[in-house]
This record gives C-alpha cells, structure tokens and sequence, in this order.
C-alpha cells in the first residue's frame, strides 16, 4: 500500500525528468511523452523482460501510463517554473530511486530469486529507467558520472537483505530502508559525494572512438 | 492476406531505408544489413517482448529476415539510383507506418488487450525500428523531430477502435484505416505540418548534457 | 564441458574489454561493472529474450555475473599494464566470439529451430555483447566497421552447420568449428581484412543527421 503511494509519486517525477530531457533537445510533444514514458515505466520493463516476470506492470494497469502521459504534458506547461522546483525534484527522484529498488527487488524474490538476482533487479529498476532516457536523447548516461546513485540503490538492497534475514516484517523493512537509502541519497547531494572514477586512456582505440563526435 | 502484402511491402521499404542510414555511417556490409533487420523487424519485436508474445514474427517465419537481408544487399547495389526513388520511398514508408501499426494493434487486441496497451503496441509497432536504427546509427531518433509522424500512427489507432466499436467488419476497418492514416501521412508531408516542440534551456543541466558533442 | 569453459573465459574476456571502454569515457566504478556486465552477458541476454529462452544464463548462474563483476573491477586494478596485454586480448576475444557463436546456435537449435534463426542466434550471441556497450558509451558500435568480425561468427554458423549435417559427432564439430573459426579471425587481424563498405552521401539528409555532433 504504502509502496504503491510511492511508486506512483515516482513514475511521476521521473516522468517528468524525462520529460525536461526531452525539451533540453528540444523534441516534439510525442518524443517529451514517450521518453517521460520509458523514464518512468523503463526500469520496470526491463527487470520484467529480463526475468520474464509477465505481464510488464504497465501491461497490466494501463493507468500508470496514462499518468505519466498526463505528468508528461503537465511539465510541458510548467517548465517555466521548472527551475524553481529543483531542489523539491530532487527529493521526489531520491524517494523514487529507493522505491523503486525495493519493488524490484521484492519481485524478484517473490519469483523465488537469491541475493545476487535481487539485487540485480533492484538496482535495474531503479536506474535503467534514466539510462534508457539518455540513450534515446544521445548522451552518455548520467547515471554513470554523477554523485552516488546507483551505489546508493545497491546498498538499500544490501539493507534490504539484512532486515528481511534479521527476522523484521515486511512493513518495517521496507520502510526502514526507504528511510536509509532516502537519507543516504541527500547525504551524497548535500556533500557532492562521488564514486572514484576508471579513467583509461589508449591512443589508437581513444582516436578511433572518438571520430564520430570530434 | 491484404495486411501480409502490405507487411511484406512495409518490411522492404522499411530495409531499404535502413540500409541507407547505415550507408551514411560508412558501415560495411554486415552492420548495413543488421541495421536494415533491425529497422524492418525491430518495431515488431520489441512488440512482442514487451507483450510476451512468443514466438517473434521472424523466428516462426525467418523468410520474412531473408527477405530483408536481401533488400539491403540490393540497396546497396541500386544506392546511386536511390535519390530519384525519394517520394516513392516515403509513400512506401507511410504504407509501412500504417500496415505496422494495424498489425501491432491487432496482435493486442487478439491478446485481450484493452484500448491503451493496444494504442502503445500499434505505435510501438509504426516507430519503434525507425528508433532503434537511430540509437544504432547514434542519432538523435528523427522521429521526435520530423513532421507528423507517430501522432499519426497514434490517431490511425483511435480511427482503428471506433471503426471496430462502430460494429464495421475487420476487412472495411482496416482498409478504410489504411486510406484514412496513409491519406493523413501524405498531408503531413505535403505541407510539412510538425508537431509543437518542447524546448527548455536549464542551463546547468544543459552544459553537462552536451558535454560529448561538444 | 568445453564450452563451459570457452564460455567463462569469453565472458571474462569481454568483461575486461567492456571495462576498458567505460574507463575511456571516464566513468565511476559502478559504470564499469554495469558495462562490464552488459558486454559479457547482453548478447546471451538479447539472444534469449528474443527468443523466448527463460529463465536467463545470468539468471540461472548468478555466479557468472559475480564472476564479470570481479573482472571488472580487477581490470581497474591492472589498467595500467594492459596495454602490453593488448595482443593476447585480441586473442581471447577471438576465441569467446566463436565460442559464444557456437553456445547461440546450439541453444536456437536444441529449441528445435532452423537454419536462418540459429545463425541469426549464433551471430546476436558473439556480437550483440560489444554493440550495447557501444550504445551505452555512445559510439557507433565498432563492429559495423573494424576488420571481419561479425562475418566470421557467420561463417563458423555456416561451418558448424555442415558439421552436423555431414554426421560428425557434437565434439568434433564444435572442436572444429573453434579451431576454424579462431584461425579465421587471427588471419582477418593478422591482414586487417575488412568487408566492403557501404558509403552513400545523400546532402540534404546527411545535413539533418549530422545536426548533433557537429
């Protein structure tokens, strides 16, 4: 009940950062719904397909869908003010990052999947949504750059796990860890932290990769 | 029978388009002829995975692939004729939209579908190999930026429904969809007509975004 | 049992080279894992989501997947001495092509398909791996265009085939069929043998394509 509050207010904000992404490359309202669509209901699809966890959510309650259509065309109208409501995104994205990652993971568990396949799907849900929007916009996904974000979804299915194994029900693991990863995510934003980074450099590969966008 | 003429139709126009893309990238001929699969099968396959509707169309009739390998083989051959083939390839493409986007909507509503789920899979069907031969070419997919184009494929599908409420048999609706959807295409060509584009400049955002193209 | 054993060392071997492209755009350590991952086991994944083949390897054998998470990150350990590995890694990513070529064409066939899915199955298998780390680092995927790659997953499909079809045993055949496929490879190197290329120009088209990376 409580996860299904927060995975609606989560499509929705997600819906809506794709949405702006859409905008930033200055797409036509089909291209802002769709890719506020696969932003939204995405990581979703893609955990279902992998797992083969059928019918997809979306599939099922068509309501999800429309929705994000609906918070798609709604952000076109107040994109305006957009800018005023950074900080407020910010938090509703974080909450959607840790809700969906449990949802996620909960699938994958009640499918009968051990620690590693949970995880796996936990974090799918909550970032393949983002990397399939920067994919369909041309960019390198952001999810690999920015602060702690797919790290911080991983931990919450580590918190997860411990909880459920440490005997706690089902309502007060969920929402302990929604709290945890909720606060390690501000954390990560108020203080810029960042993962280390790989940098490799290679000449002859780098020149040959790199033809396209020089 | 009159949509599989128009499916075969659709698939090679569909493969020859793709060939060119891939022309345009200076691909050899393997990536020219898997991109003009994915361009001719792929808006039908992810259909399918995403409706869990096995077994694809071209693995239970892999003709359908050979037919597709062969009309990129031929693109290549003919490419120095293919500008003066332009508005045929385009009345063809706006054929395939059509033809794909019935299929699409039938092959829901056969599954139980309801109007939303069958609206995303016809479109899904119409645009969504144009997409992924976009992503592979590492393009911005066009069909966000053209004219009328999805939106069409969209208002074919809601035609589509009310013919089919309005009690008129399956041969009558889908033919006069295919009149009506291919005559609003070529409209749409004629004059041009687009879609209202959402641009929004965030100029943070923005900077990092375009980071790689830069 | 010998495939077992190509297969993890292909796996291992895709998954250091999938680390190296994400350490050349510079990515965080989970960027590295995830496109490792991807690399690894994407083009088992795309074969058996096409194909309907639940549940996944990966799925079935999380070991795997911890297996690529490690080389992962042991590649970030070793990035500085890789270079003087370059050659020994062309080899070993020779040998998983063939070797993945054969498993996807094995598992197509022991679903009791044809010819044309199988090969379509064996070749996905060897290359898809490679062009969704390409997407996910936003290049053109390089098999489309560096020396005989993908053709030669194709032609072991074709040489395989024969085997079969002539009455030797299963051994023999994939045993040959390594060995000839692996020499195919290590002579298209050797010689930088390419295919042809499809180059077409098209102004008013290639304008508009172009608009984003120039």
């Amino acid at each position: 009940m409580l996860l299904t509050v927060i995975y609606i207010i989560a499509i929705t904000a997600e819906a809506m950062t794709g949405a702006l992404s859409a905008g930033r490359r200055s797409m036509d309202w089909f291209g802002v719904t769709l890719i506020a669509c696969v932003t939204a209901l995405g990581g979703g699809s893609v955990r279902d397909v992998l797992l083969g966890h059928y019918p997809l959510t979306w599939v099922k309650h068509p309501e999800y869908l429309v929705l994000t259509c609906c918070a798609a065309l709604f952000t076109i109208i107040i994109a305006k003010w957009m800018k005023h409501l950074h900080s407020i995104f910010l938090l509703l994205d974080a909450l959607g990052l840790i809700g969906f990652t449990i949802i996620g993971c909960q699938i994958a568990l009640q499918m009968g999947q051990g620690f590693v396949v949970s995880a796996v799907a936990g974090v799918l849900t909550g970032v393949s949504g983002g990397i399939l929007r920067d994919i369909l916009c041309n960019d390198v996904p952001l999810v690999f750059r920015r602060e702690l974000y797919a790290s911080i979804s991983f931990v919450a299915v580590i918190f997860y796990w411990f909880c459920i194994d440490f005997g706690l029900s089902l309502e007060i693991t969920v929402i302990s860890t929604l709290v945890f990863g909720f606060s390690l995510r501000c954390i990560a934003i108020y203080f810029g932290l960042e993962m280390p980074k790989f940098i490799y450099k290679d000449d002859d590969d780098q020149s040959a990769s790199s033809k396209d966008v020089s």
